[in-house]
């Protein structure tokens, strides 16, 4: 049986290779063809579909995608019974003075709206892709909860304690280390395998936490401005990283790389959970003894998110030919907002500062989109699959000029100002020397052929990766 | 290429015109008009669909929806920018009485909670047209940006004091009005375009606020309660709306005006967040001096929409001519023991009450949804696409006429009750006057053409106003 | 025109089943033979679901689905009604010493995380089913508020007081029973019409709390551990449910019992939302006297399901034959340290033992889910639709057993270690009976036809429950 079908695709394909076949003697025949290219009209995308499953099916048996049992399998089974280790030897719960029954419950909601950020929202953030839904929700889980447990073993680490701390405090520190490894991911989604991920995740978080510890260290950064350089360390690691992977061929886009309505709507949903909670997200490690301080916070950055959602709109309107909206520029752009007030939100106290960063930050991160995601791309060989640049690294390169510039206005005399402003831009220096050179070293690991990276063919497709034992054929 | 698929396409609707053609004499013909027979019988929806697309991809092509790109980003940019400089010159983030870090902490969860609703329940609940999903989210989450900025600065406006107060109440009295904003928008969905929203939330927000002034200051109606008319002024708001803005040839069902699984699962979704988060939008906003009041306001909520859950699924059932369940009924008549207990929530004290009212509430709503849903469009030409009026405004009804025999029965004579019952009847009058009215000169306003209304082809479907560039043709 | 389907149909079946019909004299008729076979080769599925259609709607009328609306209608109406009755004479919302502002404001937000999982995890957790998404969420939701309302009554009988205590901590409590009402549903999921779903529930609940009465009473056990027990008691009370309802046949997978890429990411987000709040719902019951405690179930729960996570991708992987994942596992298996950890939280005072027990769980959860589901089957005739014993069942036996291991380490003399042991054998023991004599009972009164089964072409349909007017046909 599965021979006849072979003989037919083959005909089928042959016939519309050699174009209309009018002129063909046989009767019969010809009505066959006059069926077939019927069924091309009408047929038109299904018959492609079927042809290329079946190519998949019969005649490219070999060229599955790498199993990645013996890499993936004891890679995790290995880290994740050394963290056990670490945790059982070097951990305690401390119940210190901030972990009393008040602090826990009034920090809980706003830990558990950080969580549904980090799982669900950037989880669900990549299942735009229309063949790898599975992969972009269930390894985000996957390389959040590994990140996490790492970057509370690095947090910890303190000279004159034996042990790690771990409470609700660390966990949310944790998770915000995460999140810089998930934006880094979001460059190259859909290009690499677990293990990859695995790998540029503990990388990424090494290299966050270092440069974390330098600032605060050698430049006397405050823990909250320090750690809120997330987007910009996450939007350039991840860059450098997709550049050094960079496939030949990328410029045409990749078979497999489209949306479509229905995974468009899932991904609006891990949109909106991050849009909705980042007041949260912004608010959480702002120092809660003044607590005008956290209402500042919470107001800024909604306002800020609100005024990017208006603008990106706008400006996608604008910029489009057509005059029509571009979903992806809704469910990036409107974030470019929190981001940059995230950035700066230690010296946001005015509403109106926050709207007009969020207003620049929609505007400039909606350009991005539309323009510079392509130029990246050919220019630069730079295949930035959620356009994180835009996304995530303007804004923040945005917010960290706002609070320059506010840090400079709240000053009294020019040399205070002068030493701000040379502390402030030493701070990006350091990060993004060392999120490029970590990108690099991270990139230059991942090229090792023995992680058996994906085929060109097989990006962004859930099949490398996952069973569909009862998924039917031809849907 | 394209022209041969014209000639087919042609072709074959002609054969379809003329009935099956079996006298045919050239054999070869035959065949194929057999081929077409078959093809009509197995292809079924497919064919009609592809001619569908066809058409509208090669004859049609003038027949475009217009561009809103010289309507809408103007519109959006005047918007946000004049909101900017308000916010810069009378906005203040205030550190009151009420802003200690104790009320922060005890009130963003159920802010969260409210903003969640707002933004993802009422955008999620209208995904359920197969081919609008893409706007019912995003021009959700914009129109709510919109109004809750706009809402905030009304609100704020006192006589005594020219800063308009900032803090996470304000926030949740403006997503108030938001909501009541939203509710009108459920009755025209799919039949306006982004300007038109846009227009229709700044002046129901604006009519809402009026009436809430007007009921406060005249009639001395408590906040709580003019706050909570929400339902009712948006549902009549939005009804007048879409009697004004009647399409001719509504009757029909407007081609691409019907939902699907994978749609009406979304839509589920953004029910039941709705409804999970219910008991936070009834109690945010109870005084807490004294603390069982809350109590009573999450845990009356709650019962009656469990009640109205139960009470919706088995009246759907026995007004079903088969005995089956709608799954629109289970969106909408569950959250309408949510509104009725909602407007009465000030005087329900006892549980039964709440569950009485949600029972009540459930059967109106579910009978009103079977059959005055239809009845509104054929004798009052009134086309209310998410049925507002049976979701929210019966509902809304009841719960204004329970927290009227509540009252009564409180009272201990007669002219206490009396004096009540006038005034208690006076805040409806209002209400009911002015969401007419104000639902009047909106829809008089959007029925300009300067505004570029979609043509009734282009109704509920996103391809008017999104660009759909990677998405596969005839999915 | 509908005879005219029927013939073609028939027609293209025998040639089909004739085989290949490749000598047929007839040439006109070879050539439609030709298209015929073309057909089924790339029509593939499309056909085969069409010839379905066609005959469910032409051939097999009669064999519709049992109508509900004499069976369910009237029961939801009396049992609601019956609930409102009960409730307007025997109870009151308590304004108790618990019940102060401060301890409303810091349970709710953890109140309301229970909820999601309850209603919206559990319910997206079951959509999973291709053609029963409608049914699995709406269902549950039903069935959720249902059992919760039964469960606050039974829970508040109490010898010396008339009235029924109702609050936030009542509410919490009847939803955990519900809990483990949904976890038995999990089992007969498809195979039970919702008026099977509901009496499961009633008598479910009703069991689970008479045998929480009988261990707290007779052996002393907290609250706390008793409540926890949900887990073992919702999947052997499911477990031995299926197996009395087992229909003939099930060995070969239904027909309809299936899933695919859209259902498996609304099945995701389920997932996610009970992975994320597991620690509100393991922490929530916790005593806050001695805050580190509730801090410790927290940071334990949390480990444990991160844990779990890793570990359940490592053992999928290595138990697939071709090392691929299965999306399955990630959605089930995830949970098995949440459930362990729960079991046994008044114990787990270091992250390391929740992390052990949570590493333990998912092993043994996922190598279940692969093997003994299957096994279950073929052996036991027991068909476990969301394969609760691995998920629940297992996880759940092996906490009871860290419970106990923990306990006795934690024991300073032999005699008190050995009454220990005996007392948490007996409890174990107790919960076992009881949820399979309850199991017993439920299955024999659902054997009853008057309830009308639905039958086993209609299992796992929405269509036999659900209206779909608006649905294009064969989509």
């Amino acid at each position: 049986m599965s021979i006849k079908i072979e003989l037919h695709i083959c005909k089928t394909s042959k016939d519309r290779a050699s174009g209309p076949a009018w002129s063909t003697a046989d009767k019969k025949r010809k009505a066959v063809v006059w069926g077939c290219a019927h069924f091309q009209i009408i047929q038109g995308l299904h018959m492609r579909q079927l042809e290329e499953q079946c190519a998949e099916n019969i005649f490219m048996a070999p060229r599955y995608a790498p199993s990645l049992r013996s890499r993936l399998a004891p890679l995790l089974l290995f880290l994740q019974l050394g963290f056990i280790v670490i945790y059982a030897f070097y951990t305690e719960i401390q119940s210190g003075v901030k972990v009393d029954g008040k602090t826990l419950s009034n920090i809980y909601p706003v830990f558990q709206d950080v969580n549904v950020m980090v799982i669900l929202g950037f989880g669900f953030l990549g299942t735009f892709l229309v063949r790898y839904s599975f992969s972009a929700s269930a390894f985000n889980l996957l390389v959040a909860v590994m990140a996490t447990q790492w970057a509370i073993i690095l947090n910890g680490i303190e000279p004159y304690n034996r042990k790690i701390r771990l409470d609700l405090r660390s966990l949310v520190d944790a998770e915000m280390c995460t999140a810089s490894a998930l934006i880094s991911i979001g460059a190259v989604l859909g290009k690499t395998n677990p293990v990859h991920l695995i790998l540029i995740s503990l990388l990424e978080v090494f290299g966050f936490i270092l440069n974390k510890w330098v600032i605060q260290t050698l430049l006397g950064t405050l823990p909250l401005n320090s750690i809120m350089l997330l987007h910009i360390f996450g939007a350039f690691f991840g860059l450098t990283l997709t550049w050094v992977l960079y496939r030949k061929g990328s410029e045409q886009r990749f078979e497999k790389e489209k949306s479509d309505r229905k995974t468009g709507l899932f991904s609006m949903l891990g949109t909106l959970f991050i849009w909705m909670f980042w007041p949260s997200f912004n608010s959480i490690l702002v120092d809660d003894r003044i607590p005008v301080r956290k209402l500042e916070a919470v107001c800024s950055t909604y306002l800020a998110l609100a005024v990017s959602a208006v603008t990106a709109a706008a400006v996608s309107l604008l910029s489009s030919p057509k005059g029509k909206l571009n979903l992806t520029h809704m469910q990036s752009c409107i974030l470019a907002g929190g981001v940059a007030v995230g950035v700066s939100i230690s010296v946001v106290h005015q509403p109106w500062e926050a709207m007009i960063i969020g207003f620049i930050a929609a505007v400039v991160s909606t350009i991005g989109h539309r323009y510079l995601k392509i130029h990246m791309l050919l220019a630069f060989q730079c295949h930035d699959t959620c356009a994180v640049l835009s996304t995530h690294g303007l804004p923040g390169l945005l917010g960290w000029l706002a609070h320059l510039i506010l840090l400079i206005k709240d000053c009294d005399d020019h040399t205070t100002a002068i030493r701000f402003a040379v502390f402030h831009i030493c701070t990006l220096l350091s990060t993004i020397a060392l999120s490029l050179s970590m990108g690099l070293i991270t990139g230059l690991l991942l090229k090792w052929n023995f992680l058996r990276p994906p085929q060109d063919r097989k990006c962004f497709d859930d099949q490398a990766f996952w069973e569909f034992p009862h998924v039917t054929l031809c849907k």
